[in-house]
């Protein structure tokens, strides 16, 4: 893994040469956080340097905070290193793709406060609880840990259709497949309903995951503007005539980015326009149970009396995402298709997280869960709202969410949006600007901010740092330039 | 969940109607084992009948042993009765989508004595060891429980380069994409490399799983016969000049279903072709540590200057399934590619089981569970080859695997493929039939019987019933007829 020379006719001594190696190697990420070191013997050895060489070099690595050293286990890079490597990373671009691996990467670094993902706070995980589920299969772990059934622990599709007849949508186990989380449930269903080349409609904007899913199969995305009710319905009818998607990919209630609910109106007309075009929808209610002010309308699902809506969801926010479970509720139609793509794409998922899970929702821990955090969450939400108003410039705007863990905010008009975000990291403060939400080249004017994952006193902090760039920015007078590049 | 309707003018009784309409449920897996039925409370308000009657639909279930009765926590659909329902369900079609079910479903089937299944034996997963590290990691669950990074767990991918390295093969953590098992790494790896229409080269017979991942992705397989020693390289000229497939997918190492090896010396001359011809390879090796006589030849990818090769395994077979951890290895060239697909599929795995594997790995768990299973491995391949000498029929031929899970059996002539395999099931006994692992309609005369799960008593049982069944196909003169479907 490691890949030194030392030059002993070169002045810096021998140690230190071996020890900047190791920085760059560590700073380029060919050496990652916990990554184990050679033992000093077996480095002197290679090196063909004396073990007092190696051990200068490491003790000098130890004191910088690059490395770590466990009695009995060995020499690891630090984790707090991540951070000063951080930087160059992110923010060079602002692709959906990028967006994501940026988001996962601030998100592993000590010391950002970041608004930038839609996340549950992993400090409010049950983790008492599901252990304890865990531990219990014990017993079981030799089944639990082979191959498991193709659709999903039959358990877990027991529970999961129990928690959909709650809500008003007919489904028993079998009609149920467990995924992977929401990525894969919206990859299925569009690669079993659609075909390179067909036409998708997505709301403007959208969760940036759909832009790389229909990316990646070569689907082509039609927007329809998102309003605090929902798409226009006019530009949707529109739109529909003329391209005739094959679907339509929403986010009904508590949408991401804008927060948004689509009203229950506009889901009846919505779904009267698509019996009429035969255009199908996926429904991801990823959200859906994560409503500050009671259950939102009822979903397109419960209206669809037949093969109409493939409706999908995820413990991913309302429980924990580590676990990489969702599901898909399957229409006898597409039934066999999804089931093929998902053996042709990772055959099946973990059966030890899947029952536990099962068990965790047979007794209830899901529903006592919900009762606990969503208030908490409801919190939160205020403290952004109150904040924003507090200290924003005047001619900002944004969204009152109901659900969910997205706020929109329009600024007054088009900033440098790489300079806003580069100067908030820079700062220790992280969002997402809104171009990673929109078809290219669009957004410039929006960014979103994640009230889920912070507390109260957070959420104000980062505001006001936010508000004072903006504000200045705004004093500047500087309009949109070309993206700056982070490095 | 459960659609009841009771009749008061007909003739059966009430309980006896509500018994049999949940019989029939349970049946056509509407209701799968483990479901929870209603409170007799429930159902009776429900239904409109007495409690008593439902009290005496259930005790009626429960004895015939449909249902178990656990107290405080309700009734549920036996796991014993799948076995009841499995039968119509398995051997309906022979495509490799209904064998990979086949296989799964017969996996949970209690009584039947599979060999249907490349798989390593649950009863020798180092539960205690794995569960242990699980156990450390509790005080770091609510992160490991978060969204991980895309490429997996960074120590997961420390320890995989560190394996790879050992075996020859250089790697740095960041070249690692960590994978829900072999079926995402082969996935992702097509995916990436070849579109929609293009040609893959593909061994005859092959892993029935790369089958259906082309099929998914409207790639186009060409085949090319497997011999003892690897591919048949005068025909894979021919078939690579003339049709100039994208790549090569290859399971050189005892390879699944033949248990051939590749030899060194055509490992050469394949590559050599691929240079020439601007074909990639991807190398399976997903059995390559499980060699009875030591480590196979160097692989494809130890030979490979650049970017040709692209590498993949999992702990699937080494270890335990259920992680749903594989590994690709990602060539420069394709990296942005692939970590875009997987992005787009789902996301990320399982931090929580990534970090025990790591760890499990570190402590050099791996190392002294396959010291621990291979030789026992070997014995069970000793007893199988013992076992088709003294009973099978002189005109079958097998083949004699060096390491792996698979053995390929040849029959003398074709015999109906499906009342072989029907008649198997039916005395309790089951293998995959050959056409699984073929182009459409042909393999009849092969079947692949595996060793890994089985005691040495139960190959042999498995092998002399299979034996007698042959007998009496070749001695009633049948040769192969159309397939008959079970039901």
């Amino acid at each position: 893994m490691l890949d030194l020379t030392v030059n002993r006719d070169s002045k810096p001594p021998l140690y230190r040469q071996i020890a900047e190696q190791i920085k760059t190697q560590i700073s380029n990420g060919r050496l990652p956080a916990n990554s184990r070191l050679p033992t000093v013997r077996g480095l002197a050895r290679s090196l063909g340097v004396t073990r007092l060489t190696v051990q200068n070099a490491y003790a000098e690595l130890q004191a910088d905070g690059w490395v770590e050293a466990t009695v009995g286990r060995g020499t690891f890079v630090s984790t707090a290193v991540q951070q000063m490597s951080l930087q160059p990373t992110v923010g060079q671009y602002l692709t959906p793709d990028s967006a994501i691996n940026d988001m996962l990467a601030i998100n592993q670094v000590i010391g950002v406060r970041s608004m930038a993902m839609a996340h549950a706070d992993p400090a409010l995980f049950p983790i008492e609880a599901f252990w304890g589920q865990m531990d219990r299969l014990k017993p079981d772990a030799n089944q639990l840990l082979s191959y498991g059934p193709i659709q999903g622990d039959t358990g877990l599709r027991v529970e999961v259709s129990q928690m959909l007849q709650d809500d008003g949508i007919p489904a028993t186990p079998d009609d149920i497949l467990i995924t992977s989380g929401a990525i894969q449930s919206i990859y299925l269903a569009t690669a079993a309903v659609a075909q390179p080349g067909d036409t998708v409609l997505v709301e403007q904007p959208t969760f940036l995951g759909v832009l790389n899913i229909l990316k990646a199969q070569g689907l082509r995305p039609l927007h329809i503007p998102m309003q605090p009710d929902g798409p226009d319905l006019d530009q949707m009818e529109q739109l529909v005539s003329r391209h005739r998607p094959r679907c339509y990919y929403t986010v009904a209630n508590f949408h991401n980015p804008t927060g948004y609910s689509i009203s229950a109106a506009k889901r009846q007309t919505i779904l009267q326009l698509a019996q009429r075009h035969n255009m199908l929808l996926i429904e991801d209610d990823i959200y859906g149970k994560l409503g500050f002010a009671g259950p939102p309308p009822p979903s397109f699902k419960q209206q669809d009396g037949g093969d109409r809506v493939l409706y999908l969801s995820s413990f991913s926010k309302m429980l924990m995402p580590g676990l990489r479970v969702g599901y898909l509720l399957m229409p006898p139609a597409w039934r066999d298709q999804l089931l093929t793509l998902r053996r042709a794409t990772d055959l099946c998922g973990t059966g030890l997280l899947q029952r536990a899970l099962a068990h965790f929702l047979q007794d209830g821990g899901l529903k006592k869960h919900l009762r606990r955090v969503v208030p908490i969450y409801r919190e939160r939400r205020d403290a952004l709202l109150a904040s924003l108003g507090r200290w924003m410039p005047t001619a900002v705007r944004w969204t009152e969410p109901q659900g969910g863990f997205s706020c929109w905010v329009t600024l007054p008009r088009r900033l440098p949006p790489g300079l806003l975000y580069r100067q908030a990291l820079e700062n220790g403060f992280a969002f997402t600007p809104g171009e990673a939400y929109m078809m290219e080249d669009t957004g410039h004017e929006y960014l979103r901010l994640c009230f889920g994952n912070l507390s109260a006193e957070g959420i104000e902090a980062g505001v006001k740092l936010l508000s004072t760039l903006i504000q200045q920015q705004l004093d500047s007078g500087q309009t949109r330039g070309d993206w700056l590049p982070y490095v």
